[in-house]
C-alpha cells in the first residue's frame, strides 16, 4: 500500500487504522483517531495551499508539506514492519532469553501453582499475608497496631533497625497472626530489594499486599530524604513485580503507598520532604493505571499532620524556620490511631488509584484534577 | 503570667497573642489566629461541660480538659521562654559559628561588595551572568541557542560530557557573549556542586540566572532518573543558596527550573520520569514561597512532548509500553526551537512562583490548585 496518497485522500487516522491490523498498533494510533481536527488536517492542509493566489504548484507544494508532516509516521510504519519481520525470525531466540530473565520467579511460581495456591480476592487483612516496610515509629507503629487487630495471617516488618520492644507490643495484640521482622534498607539499590523478597516469597509463596510505608523527615538529610521517601518506594515496587506482574504469570498484588497531604500542596519550609511525597503521589497514580496490564493495583494514602514527638526534632531546609517542629506540632490534627485506624480503612476497601486523604481525623477520596492541566493523550 | 486560667478565661488564640511579642512567635500562632473557632473553643467547652445533667464536677473536668488539649502548647510556650534565656547566654558563641559556617561565601560577598557591585533587577537575560545546567542534548541545545540570541554576558553550560561541536555551534551565534562549559555531574554529593559553585563565583563575582535543565528519560535506569532530575535540582539549588540567600548577606538571584508537563499528570508508561518532575514542580512551589527569606525567586517551566529524536530510545518502566519512545514522537507537539523561545520568554518575564506550560507552542501560566485538596497552615 501506497502511505502517501492514502493520507492525503483519507486523513491520518483513518489510513493509519487501515494499515494497523494489529491490536497493539491500533492502540498506538487510538490518540490520533481521538483527535478530531486529524481525520480532516489533509484536506484543509490541501484547501489552504489551493487559494486562488496560488493556484500553480499547490499539488505538488501540498504533497511536500503531507510528507514533511508526517515523514515520522511513514517511518515509524515502516519500522514496525521490519520489526514483524525480524520478530518472526528471532522468536525462538527471544523466548530462550525471556526464560532465563524470568528464571527466578518462574521457579518459584510454578512451586506455587503445585501447591494448588488459588487466586483470591486482594486487599482484606484477614488471614493475608502483607509487607509492611516502616520504620516502626509513631505513625507505623499505630497502623501496625490496627492492622494487627484485624487478623492477618503473617505481617512482615521490613525496617531498617531491629525494635525488639516494638515488636513484643505487636506480638501482644494479638497472638494469633505470625509477626515477623526482617531487616531491611530501602535506600540500597534494587538488587538488594529483589535479593530480600526472594526469600520472603520462598518462605511464604504468597503475599497478598505492600504497604510501603518508610519515610524521613529532615531537611538537613536531602540525599536520604530523596533515597527513603521516593527512590525507596519505587525499588521496593519495582523488586515485587518480579513476582506479582500477571505478564510474567504472577498473581497481581496490591500497593498501599504512605505519602502526605504535603504532596498535594507542599509544606513550603520542608521543600524536600514534600517534594519527595509528592513524587510518590504520582508514581502511584501510574502504577494504578497499569493495573489492567500488571494485575497489581494501589492506591495512595495522605495523612494529614499527625501527632508524634519525633516531629519536634525534625529540620527545615536551609533552617528557613527553625521551629518548624514545633510549629507542625502546635496544631495537632490527629493522632496515630486515628491515622492508623484510617489505613485499615482503606486497606479494607482495596480500591484501585484512589488517592485517600485523611486529614484532622476524617478519612475522604480526594478527586485529583491533573489530567485538567495536561494529557500526553499516549 | 498563669497560661491555664488565661486560656480558659480568654481563649488560645488572644492568650498566644498576649504571651508572644516577638516577630517570629506572633507568625507562629497566626493560623491559630486564623482559626474563627478556636477563639471559643474555651467558652463552648466550657459549656459543654456545664449541662445539667453533671453539674457536680464541671469545672475540674473542664480543666482537665483544656490542660489536656493545650498541653503542647503550654509545654511550646514554656520551652521558647527557656530557649529565650539560653539564646541570650548562647548568643556571642553562636555568632562565631555562624561566621565559621558562612566563611566561604562571606568572604566572596565581602570581596564583591569591596568591588562595588550593586544589586540590579534580576531576571533579564541580556547582558546577564547565566549558569544552565544542561546536557546540550536537543532541548537544551534548542534553548541555548535562543538564550545566546538575546545577549547574556556570560553563559556558563554545567554539564556531564563536553560537547565541542555543540559549543562551537553556539560561539557562532553570538560571538559577544561569553560561552564557558564546566563538566558537572549533578549525581554527586551536594559538596561537589559548592565546590564548583565557589570557582565560578569567584571567577565571575555575580550570577544572576540559575537554570536548572538536566533531565533524564530512561525507565530502566530508576536510580539515575531520580539522581539527576530530583536530587541534582536540590543539590545545586542548595549549593547556590550559600552564595545568594540574603539571609547571609547575598545579593538574592532567579532560579528556573526545567520540569515536564508530565508532572501535572503522569505519562503513566513513565512512572519514575513523571514523579521525578512532579517532585521538581512540588519544590519549585516551595522555593518561590520562601523567596521573601531567602531573596531567591523560582519559577517552572513544564514543556509538553517536544520533539527529540533520543525520545525514540527511551524505555518505559518495565517494558510496560515498548514503544513508548515511537508513541511519544507519533504525535510531536512542538519543536525544540519553540521550546527554547518560550524558556525565553519565561526568563524575561521572571515571575515569581509562576507555573508555565509550553504545549504545542502555545505558552500559558497554570493555575495550579494544589491548596485546594490541603494546606499544612503554618
Amino acid at each position: 500500500m501506497n502511505i502517501l496518497p492514502a493520507v492525503l485522500q483519507n486523513g491520518i487516522s483513518s489510513t493509519a487504522r487501515h494499515i494497523c491490523k494489529l491490536p497493539r498498533e491500533r492502540n498506538a494510533f487510538s490518540h490520533i483517531q481521538r483527535n478530531p481536527t486529524d481525520q480532516k488536517l489533509s484536506s484543509r492542509t490541501y484547501s489552504r495551499w489551493n487559494q486562488p493566489n496560488d493556484p500553480d504548484d499547490c499539488d505538488k507544494r501540498a504533497t511536500n508539506h503531507v510528507r514533511a508532516k508526517y515523514k515520522h509516521l511513514i517511518k515509524v510504519l515502516k519500522e514496525d514492519a521490519e520489526k514483524r519481520e525480524m520478530l518472526k525470525i528471532k522468536k525462538g531466540k527471544e523466548r530462550s532469553e525471556k526464560a532465563k530473565e524470568g528464571k527466578k520467579s518462574s521457579l518459584l511460581l510454578r512451586k506455587l501453582r503445585g501447591k494448588g495456591t488459588k487466586q483470591v480476592k486482594q486487599g482484606r487483612i484477614a488471614d493475608r499475608n502483607i509487607i509492611f516496610v516502616a520504620g516502626l515509629g509513631s505513625i507505623g507503629m499505630g497502623a501496625s497496631r490496627e492492622i494487627l487487630k484485624k487478623g492477618p495471617k503473617n505481617l512482615l516488618i521490613f525496617g531498617r533497625s531491629t525494635k525488639p520492644k516494638a515488636m513484643e507490643e505487636l506480638r501482644r495484640i494479638n497472638k494469633k497472626s505470625n509477626i515477623k521482622f526482617y531487616k531491611y534498607d530501602v535506600t540500597l539499590p534494587l538488587k538488594a530489594s529483589k535479593e530480600l523478597l526472594y526469600k520472603v516469597f520462598e518462605e511464604y509463596k504468597k503475599i497478598d499486599l505492600l504497604i510501603n510505608g518508610a519515610g524521613l523527615l529532615d531537611e538537613h538529610k536531602i540525599a536520604e530524604t530523596v533515597d527513603v521517601n521516593f527512590k525507596g518506594t519505587v525499588n521496593t515496587t519495582t523488586a515485587i513485580m518480579d513476582f506479582w506482574d500477571k505478564r510474567r504469570g504472577g498473581p497481581g498484588g496490591v500497593i498501599a503507598n504512605l505519602c502526605s497531604a504535603s504532596a498535594f500542596n507542599p509544606i513550603y519550609q520542608l521543600p524536600v520532604y514534600s517534594a519527595s511525597k509528592a513524587a510518590v503521589l504520582s508514581f502511584t497514580i501510574s502504577l494504578a493505571k497499569l493495573a489492567p496490564l500488571t494485575g497489581v493495583t494501589a492506591f495512595s494514602f495522605n495523612p494529614g499532620i499527625t501527632q508524634n514527638p519525633l516531629r519536634n526534632k525534625c529540620n527545615s531546609w536551609l533552617n528557613v524556620e527553625p521551629c518548624v517542629g514545633k510549629l507542625l506540632l502546635i496544631h495537632p490534627t490527629q493522632t496515630t490511631k486515628q491515622t492508623g485506624k484510617s489505613l485499615v480503612e482503606v486497606l479494607e476497601a482495596n480500591r484501585n488509584g484512589v488517592i485517600w486523604k485523611v486529614d484532622q481525623g476524617r478519612l475522604e477520596a480526594v478527586k485529583w484534577l491533573g489530567q485538567r492541566y495536561w494529557d500526553s493523550g499516549i
